[in-house]
């Protein structure tokens, strides 16, 4: 039984590493560039703060996700992981809505503010984006689910229901 | 012991709801015109899907809030509460990133991609979005302090370190 459960939370930390590293690589390989009135016009993850907030969270929740996957499983530090597994998933959360939120202007503009949308200019740095939002978007719901699973299998035996 | 832990919490409730109830109306009432080159040019939160969601967030929290406020504390209760505290708290931080990097660009604009920044002509609905910008974050503080809280009363009499 302890085994079955090691193996399920092992196997989500490996999908939800997978999705991290390949939402910051897809965010940070991001790059395209158009000329528009013979203005040269380069897009980058690197031009708005909301991007480069999203590849740091994104690296952090790598390394952790990393560094977790080869740690003994130990009652102490299972408490405090299960802490920094929402710590990670809220810092997902967040970063994902900051870049969402640019993602969206990029995409439709603002017409009220003047912005106008850059997605037509440079369709490849959108695709990225997309692509990297979708990636953190599925890692941000399997750190929700491994919340879940770790609050059940972590504090369940704990807090017996008649002790 | 008891009471005084009722105390606490409800205390940090109120706080939590004032906040979340100041942002909700700081927000809605932002608003402000300017002229540009005889063009009227209106800014008000609901012209960005991401202030949207930062009132719809902020106001759900808010009834929460007031709904806590006057629930009695029942065993059951307090377990479910502690989960919908987790998520009101990750509702907040989702939509304080959001507002946030709209706001920044509001303020800043983004050379690159073009967007002039909107502030210098319409400062009262800045300062409206700054506001209710900072009023979330205190709110969103309060709800970590509360989950931080909550943990420790709700769950550490039921996991004793030695049962």
């Amino acid at each position: 039984m302890a085994k079955t459960k090691r193996i399920i939370t092992i196997l989500l930390r490996l999908l939800a590493f997978g999705a991290t590293l390949s939402a910051t690589v897809v965010m940070v390989t991001s790059h395209d560039s158009a000329e528009v009135l013979n203005l040269k016009f380069t897009a980058d993850y690197n031009n708005s703060p909301s991007f480069k907030y999203y590849v740091i969270a994104e690296a952090i929740a790598s390394v952790y996700g990393l560094v977790t996957l080869f740690l003994s499983s130990k009652s102490l530090v299972d408490r405090l992981i299960v802490i920094l597994d929402v710590v990670i998933a809220m810092l997902l959360t967040s970063s994902i809505s900051a870049a969402l939120a640019v993602a969206e202007i990029g995409k439709r503009g603002n017409s009220h503010a003047g912005w106008l949308p850059i997605c037509d200019q440079v369709p490849k740095f959108c695709d990225h984006v997309t692509g990297a939002l979708i990636a953190g978007f599925a890692a941000a719901i399997l750190y929700l689910v491994l919340n879940l699973y770790s609050l059940h299998v972590v504090l369940a035996p704990l807090c017996p229901a008649k002790p």
